[in-house]
């Protein structure tokens, strides 16, 4: 069968409550751009993707020009869809806005391929382990220390068995605080990582890798801008391993960061790196490295990647959760969610809720 | 002084005749989506980008919130406002179409601070010489030989003493054998160079760099996709110099192929790398690593920034040319154009033109 439309709409999400970090300081919303793909047999397929409050009508442009790029193609040859969207549009695209837009459209045709097949994402892909470890992605960088253990106890109370808090305050001193204070009311062996969101200087991120080194921490996400290859590998040698790719959207980024020691837990976001096609080659990639992979964002998509590869690490729970708009919401049990077994992704939004915050 | 505010218009120009290269195939026309930032006391400076068919609508969209970020900004700080918009729209950016979108605001915002000072720009940037080489870049893939050959008379007739073909044809003896047809048309010693558009694989690139040995070419450009930074330093073992960089929209791109060796002529271009701000970087890694800077596309505005930099190579005369749209077009004398002496870049559109192509 071939791709008879591709719909994309656009709508801005607030968030109950503003959250920061140390790139965005803070974040009132967010934009979600979803992507129906329908094929001349009459199967949709359901994509989306998300910014951090600005981008989300150039990704909608975008999309529009891939209905054009796709019309009328065999929606089941994914690869050859998404590569007719890179050449299409790789002038204005290698990554940026068009990774996003490519990525909304290239999980509606997986969607559509499982759906077609009766098999869930996570079985398509390969099949591994549906129960996968999840963990509370925090974005807590400017709450006081009872906000943040308040949140904490809310995480814990919610099946979470696994956290991660935001750094980058204006003092390394500060930061190291709140570490030591979430270690303390964790407990010594509690997965605990911490993210910096690119806020520090390579002399920042050292001296913080140093410090935090006393806190067992998990991982350090994002110590420095994404282009700083050697600057990661100087901060990984630290000790603490070194998290990062949530800001890589074109996926050939992810190879010379993990060539050079600068990244322990690749964490490619599928919904901003092209989707669920480069997202598995970047999973198999660290595979072939002796790396786990983890991920970012989209939590009800990403589940289903980290259930069908051997080398999953945890997955995000993102705090721009959809959940308000999802049929199924995960559920977290004893730190864990399961890879739903509906055909596809298994993702329903409530599209009545969200006609309502529509762009 | 601050921004009052941004205009972004868009156009869809067509080609007299379509163009062609190995990875686009037939360019039928572009689109130029122009900026004019207005100053609160009514400075008005112009920008422009371009693309090759797709992606215009999505940058009119990201210079609309870019006109939200810049409102209010002093204009005169140029490097804090391309800051301000790199990190308003990282996340959707580092590259990719949101580059275009800052660098038509970037370049107005230097037209406003040479029109201020009573500077052109190859003044403003440093001023090295005003006179720069310049070269025919022809998009000609597809041209049968006699075409090509009546390009290149047509070019010498307006000129140029330097000139740059396509190669990437289906079979390497055709690209050779026309190769070779316009070495002897040219004759000995007439700079030529080659284009091969990210058209190869890496075992056909090396095969190309060592059977167009024999033809003095003065470098060969794009062998391979942009990401292929090993793959480039393989190429330009062979003995040819490599020129590379048009697609690099994110500036640090240039870096880790520079210091791999695999690009002797960096050619980042302004309209597309995030504007004059990064391009001048670029051309200052170059001096730092001995190396020349060349340019690509918008001929016009790269004029004044060769001019400035004391490693300049050949500027580019791009095939999409805006000369009919513009009131003084540069013009070729013996191989060179001078950088014009009227205040910022000194160009100036025909507007009521270009309204009949409004997209
Ligand atoms: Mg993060
Ligand atoms: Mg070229």
């Amino acid at each position: 069968m071939t791709i008879d439309r591709i719909q994309a709409d656009h709508y801005r999400i607030p968030l109950p409550r503003p959250l920061s970090d140390s790139t965005h300081r803070e974040i009132p919303g967010f934009e979600l751009i979803t992507v129906r793909v329908t094929t001349t047999d009459g199967v949709v397929g359901l994509g989306y993707t998300y910014t951090v409050g600005r981008g989300g009508r150039a990704i909608l442009a975008l999309i529009e020009e891939l209905g054009e790029v796709l019309s009328g193609a065999d929606e089941g040859r994914i690869e050859d869809c998404w590569q007719r969207m890179w050449w299409a549009l790789h002038w204005v695209g290698r990554g940026g806005a068009v990774a996003f837009a490519m990525a909304a459209v290239d999980v509606a045709l997986w969607d559509i391929l499982g759906r077609r097949a009766g098999l869930p994402l996570w079985r398509l892909l390969g099949g591994s382990n549906p129960k996968v470890p999840v963990y509370a992605g925090g974005i807590d960088l400017y709450f006081t220390l009872d906000e943040l253990l308040e949140q904490t106890r809310g995480n814990l109370d919610r099946g979470f068995r696994a956290i991660k808090m935001k750094v980058g305050r204006d003092s390394l001193d500060e930061d190291v605080a709140r570490v030591a204070a979430m270690r303390k009311f964790l407990g010594d062996g509690f997965p605990l990582m911490v993210d910096a969101n690119m806020g520090w200087s390579r002399h920042r991120a050292v001296a913080a890798a140093r410090a935090l080194a006393p806190y067992d921490l998990g991982w350090l996400e994002e110590p420095l801008e994404p282009e700083d290859v050697e600057g990661h590998a100087l901060v990984a040698a630290e000790g603490i391993p070194v998290a990062a790719g949530e800001n890589f959207h074109n996926p050939a980024e992810f190879k010379p960061l993990i060539e050079a020691g600068g990244v322990q837990f690749p964490e490619p976001d599928l919904a901003c790196c092209g989707g669920i096609t480069p997202w598995m080659k970047i999973a198999r990639l660290a595979e072939a490295h002796h790396l786990p992979v983890t991920s970012h964002g989209v939590h009800d998509l990403h589940v289903h990647l980290l259930a069908a590869v051997p080398n999953a690490s945890y997955l995000e729970w993102h705090g721009f959760g959809l959940d308000a708009f999802i049929e199924h919401p995960l559920t977290i049990v004893d730190g864990k969610v399961t890879a739903p077994d509906r055909p596809g992704h298994g993702v329903a939004l409530d599209w009545k809720g969200l006609d309502r915050l529509r762009a």
